[in-house]
């Protein structure tokens, strides 16, 4: 227990965090930018959380999102987009190695936090994570290797997932997370992995040519170790137009 | 300024409100629950504002929405879904109304309160407001008539608002909000309304009906003052299926 609250010049406010889930990837697989938030005392095994930490009271959410990913990872300029609140009353409390990293951190390791969640998803290799601060380690897990994580950590990254799932629904994904010149299978790749399913290739391939967002370069890859597949790119007017609008389907 | 805070038994937590914009239909047009949050010395305009207050340190956020919503309003048993959270650091003290309203009943006036805002669309003749706590009157205002609110109130109802858009492109709506047997013009009046826009009357009819979610009555309005229109119920299974699933026009 501190005695004296541990606080910078600007006030951290107690009650309210900011956590961020960052997608990564690399053409293959989805990861999540996960840092090891140290080991405290009786507790040898690591601690792995989504980048996060109280807010300052000078700053809005958006800005507090990105400080805390930047100073505890390294990472800056990617767009971070809102997911919502998380606020049990014990969504932090609830475990007691939760608990004794609050009180080796915290000015008031009892306060309720609510945390604001953001996610973003990036082109991974662009992005090498470099720990500071309170972090100890910080980089890049494949998704389907996560099971547990510090706080209601797991619970955001799920919702974050699913916020994401929803938006491959409504609007193009891809552009800056695949080469500038793509061949379908890549694309239809990215789209299993978000989904975590597999999709038909043909009815993905039909479907994604119909949104008019792909311009079919005529060439084909070059010193690959089998069939090479036809070169696209994205229509980048069609695309943000669909960015913007979403797929609106239901045409209004 | 007070000496003393204002407390409940349970804590308030100074830092963190929860809001409510709840949507009403009637057929015609579309409104919003609005308190008159009261006047203060020196104030003699109402303050017209979302039904919104702090939250208490053992509830969960959904909880708080529902109770500070009934406390304000007696509205209760309604679904509100989350918005997200506002957490502009000038969010509720740039109006000299708001800062004074905040001193006479905030414990702690000057606190950073970051909001998490809910929503609900609902069907508005069975909901009856009743004012109560902090609430000198409750009502339903017509969306068009909105110009101003208290706090950050302004900007949390176009979000909600931009939320409601965002959701009917990708689920059906109207279910509780029409009669049980309705009119293609009575569903395109709903639409009209929350998109704020005329629709091509045509375009929509072959549009709704596509997705399979109406039933056709074979039979027609009654005792109406012009021609009568064809009747239609919502199909429940179809309409809960595409609800869950949105319209996955891009078929995933």
């Amino acid at each position: 227990m501190n005695s004296e609250p541990k606080k910078t010049k600007k006030e951290l406010n107690p009650n309210v965090s900011v956590d961020c889930v960052i997608f990564g990837f690399d053409l293959n697989q989805l990861y999540v930018l996960l840092i090891d938030s140290g080991n405290t005392e009786g507790y040898q095994q690591s601690r792995m959380a989504v980048p996060g930490d109280l807010i300052f009271d000078t700053e809005n959410l958006d800005e507090a999102a990105r400080r805390v990913l930047k100073e505890l990872t390294g990472i800056e300029n990617i767009y971070l987009e809102q997911i919502g609140a998380f606020g049990d009353p014990n969504r932090i409390g609830k475990k007691e190695s939760d608990r004794k990293w609050l009180e080796s951190i915290r000015a008031q390791p009892e306060a309720r936090v609510i945390t604001v969640a953001y996610y973003s998803l990036v082109k991974m290799p662009n992005f090498n994570p470099k720990a500071s601060s309170f972090a100890k380690s910080a980089g890049w897990a494949p998704i389907t290797e996560i099971n547990d994580l510090a706080f209601d950590h797991y619970e955001i990254l799920e919702s974050a997932l699913e916020q994401l799932k929803r938006k491959i629904k409504i609007q193009p994904i891809g552009f800056n997370l695949l080469p500038e010149k793509f061949t379908l299978s890549q694309l239809h790749k990215l789209y299993e992995c978000i989904l975590g399913k597999d999709l038909d290739k043909r009815n993905f391939r039909r479907k994604i040519l119909n949104l008019d967002i792909l311009t079919n370069l005529e060439e084909k890859q070059i010193g690959v170790p089998h069939k090479p597949s036809q070169l696209f790119k994205f229509n980048e007017e069609n695309y943000e137009k669909l960015s913007l609008e979403g797929f609106d389907n239901f045409g209004f």
